[in-house]
């Protein structure tokens, strides 16, 4: 019973495979091979244009260098409060973004409003040295909450951001499974709603680490290679993480391991509301935030389940736990088994 | 026929085979897992003391970290002119360490001279906040001439460092086929010698993405992961820079792979030796730097070969080209095959 | 009747003339010439005690070096929502400390207390790399409110930063006037309450640039002047700051100036009083913030004024005007004249 | 007798004058003033186009400012090896600049030459990320040799610097003395001639802290005003530093005291030829650098003078001291004496 974070698996069947299939021989270092070649084109085809793709390993590099490549002095990140780069990434987009500041906007569910955006970009009035400069609204898709953005929410956030001339940065860390949610295409989750760079997170569904920066703009992509080498996240052998999204993209694999993953999430609350129960959030995609009696709690871990209370503190009071209970997080991903997710329901009932 | 680097090679078999057998299950994220602590032992064990251990993923992000966890405002960095952090990492230093100033030591075969260092660390006197300050001393061990700093001439760069109290950094990009030739243990290689800190590489010697930074000075590495998180370079599934160097250290996997690797150099360098031919500098490691007349170049590249014309500029006129010569770069790697050893020499006999 | 802020004001009489005094013969350059020695002495004798003391020209450095010698990687620093370090500086302090994050902590009357400062630190638990960690606690004394901090409101902030071993910035910009206030001693406000670093503001009190950041722990200081040399700080004749200084502190001129200051704020408090007028918050400083009819605003500035309305958005509902009112900002220095004051209690009473 | 440095003078009286003279009254902060506004105009004027000027107050600060306008992501600046930005601004330009680096480039008489420049920058090929790419060039006017680009030489600089598409930036920190040696107009000696950007000095000839940034391309200037105050270089009361120009170009009092200074550098100059001495290069601006009898720079000391030997480590050995001479670095400046002289060509002649 692992529903502890979709980074505690492993990589995907088809993605070890294709680190395997193109294991042999040799090839270009850096990033010049044919492989990396090819899954550049993919993306082209994946977002139906024209796009600059750029490799990376880690969801925070992917984040932070994108944010750099829009930085400017005294600049100012608009994001939520609790987006993963304003409290999860120890200070990497303030550091390569050369001192950037990180504005927090509250919201609920996990999403910024273009009212709530609007409000904080206003105390960074254009030409006021003294406060700094508005230079990138960046929203995460899913959520930190497991809640997705609707397009035209995206594309109302858009406007705003435009109003201030400042580009739209969607953190794709669970991109595949707000797009199996959302049913649409690639592009109309991103482009075509307005996002001009994404983090496209490939680690948490199924890759071992494998993300890719997309600029929609390619000037703004001009110098993103030399910010990658700069933060040291250019790989020699390059080829292994253009091998993982061979495999992701293989048999549309990304879309199946997302879909599972968002029908694990979905057994899950439905479990918990069947029996009486309630989530902090609506479960989107692949993360639950169960309310449950701390006795239920316990029953789990002692069954062996992982999984983790999430800090009432934050919490708006309508959804915060009350009495004896506790809100706690599940993070669902290709490897989560139904049997799991039965056993789960199943301590929980006894323990309700 | 493939010299090019090596970094075109692929993992190892007994990595490859290590990554598929640790990928099975969960496991704890950010190198908080079973995997790691024990690997992170082997490192203990392999530098016969406690040693303070942080894996990421590249070459440059090692250096660079490690140099940043010995920055100082106006901090300079000495090591020689062709170094690495030099020449090949776009400033990845610099970023890292806070806008630190790489100063370039010139010297024969690669290697830094205690007078050399002496000499360019006297232009920072301390207390002469104009110029900046000593910081750093860093050596590459193999050299990027292919050479091999002996245990002496570590220790006696050490003394001079130790003059001006600033501890030694060694870029083990090829640390194992260095290891390898001088035959001595890596304790000896490292702080018995004086290393303070150690990029110990394992991408260009089998992994695919392993590198190691090993503080022998654990106060020194204090706030270590703080920095590598705040570089983004944290994985989330760290298990696999793990379990590549768990595959590494297996039957001794690594040091096979560099006797190999410097076994095909020596041949390959015996080789032109014995048709008359020379090498820019001693084949220490698994570099060669042949210099053969530029017809022999071209036959080469004609039948397929991968390997770059040097740069003949800045080569001492020792043992620079002449005439119609030309100095080539070839690296060789556990994956270089005795029939491409032959079949190079065989070409290069016949366009002699 | 100008308010618009005490640095709309020129130099202090003593301080021009000690910069004239002062200018005339050879002095050696870059902080080593006598007269700075002289004037940082004198500081140990403010301050009772040994200090290392560095000058500098402009309150944003001050602020920002000092936190400079305290940045560690993934750094927080905390201070209230409202200081000049988060809302002011255009991210120079998140520039000098490489990417330091800046959280925000409100409170009422513009000071931060030692409950919410705890509950601020507890989102960055020791050894969770992902947050970052804390590394420093700013207050401004006076704060942004024209408030001031009782020497008991110090020590136990103090305590709350001991708890988490992060040193204790004080932000002086109005050092004198929040000294005056109090009728201390520099060191009762300081050291003595556990500042470990000051920002000591001259500028806004009668210099033209003068401001010294003041460590009460040496240790810390031991790398500032790279700091400062770094970050363009370090003035060639630097004798003009030390000189601005000595007019400063001649005669106790810094402390009537501060007083002059003072008195003229609470004159001006004293006649919105009077009037039936309130002001948003205690006047205990030289910034006055009445919250008065906008008719007499218009009136004010109709009769040539220069003062600035202070955005109601932020104000907690108690403090925050109504209705046709408008909530003012003043500020006074030793340049404000009795005159003006009275001046503008006259506008005031003829629009009520 | 003292020729330590042009930075040991004070202020000149017309500057000194002007600050007084400007200190009376009121006036908005931050650069807001009438008086900024007049003297910006006045740059207008002076360089016969629109420039955008900022005004700074140290020379580190107006250099890492100006290549920070033009910094990317590793970025390599190139100067001569002995350029102010490379050996006396501890670091400031890299860490300005985001980790910058700077490409020392050797040259007779402290100039660099288009085929050295262009040799230099050949090292950085476009689209090669390992070395990182080109960003600035930079000049120093006079250079730290005290000699003078020709109008031609700057030009011919810059069409190297054009042919790799980069912005050439000259350090002024002795603009006056330069312009003064050629006779040219200020556009001459800068845009007329390639100059994109100018730190034009007036500390060393005569301001106490007054510096100006001069961008010939206005698009460059954009962000300036952010960069400045993101590293704390925005004075509140920065009409001080603009009254310090009005004094200084008032009647032309810049050009009369580079003017002397350059006058008296010419005189020790002659002074040392006639006695059969001789200088290590040519005395085009304030600097002589004269090789002397070892004991008459002991008689010189005796006498109270103030001067420095010149590391001989680094002269070519054509003008290098030999035997028992010294080279020793004498700097004039409007405050240096004729009287001064004299005594110093005494002391010299009685200790031949």
């Amino acid at each position: 019973m692992n529903f502890a974070s979709d980074n505690w698996a492993g990589a995907a069947p088809a993605v070890m495979s294709a680190l395997t299939r193109h294991n042999s021989g040799f090839a270009p270092a850096y990033g010049t091979d044919p492989l990396t070649d090819r899954i550049s084109e993919k993306f082209n085809e994946i977002f139906e244009r024209e796009v600059a793709v750029f490799f990376v390993a880690t969801g925070s590099a992917a984040n932070s260098l994108a944010l750099a490549a829009y930085a400017r002095p005294g600049g100012v990140i608009f994001s939520h409060s609790d987006a993963h780069i304003q409290v999860d990434e120890c200070n990497c987009p303030e550091f390569m973004t050369g001192g950037g500041k990180l504005a927090g906007i509250a919201g609920a569910d996990g999403k910024i409003t273009p009212q709530g955006l609007g409000e904080a970009m206003a105390a960074y009035p254009d030409g006021v040295v003294h406060h700094g400069q508005v230079a990138t609204v960046s929203i995460s898709q899913a959520t930190e909450s497991g809640t997705i953005y609707t397009l035209e929410e995206i594309a109302a956030i858009k406007e705003t951001a435009r109003s201030r001339a400042v580009p739209l940065h969607m953190d794709g860390a669970r991109f595949a499974n707000a797009l199996v949610t959302l049913g649409c295409t690639p592009a109309d989750m991103t482009w075509k709603a307005g996002v001009d760079v994404l983090s496209f997170g490939a680690t948490k569904n199924g890759c071992w680490c494998a993300e890719a920066v997309v600029f929609f703009d390619p000037e703004a992509a001009r110098e993103f290679e030399y910010l990658r080498k700069r933060g040291g996240h250019l790989f020699s052998k390059s080829r292994f993480v253009a091998a993982q999204l061979d495999g992701y993209f293989e048999d549309d694999t990304w879309l199946a391991a997302a879909g599972h993953a968002n029908e694990m999430a979905a057994r899950l609350a439905d479990g918990v509301r069947n029996q009486g129960g309630r989530t902090a959030w609506a479960v989107e995609a692949n993360e639950v935030f169960p309310i449950l009696k701390r006795r239920q709690f316990e029953a789990l871990e002692a069954a062996g389940a992982k999984l983790y209370e999430w800090p009432a503190k934050g919490l708006s009071s309508n959804i915060a736990p009350a009495g004896d209970e506790v809100c706690l997080r599940m993070v669902t991903s290709f490897a989560t088994t139904e049997e799991d997710v039965t056993a789960f329901l199943k301590v929980l009932s006894e323990a309700a």
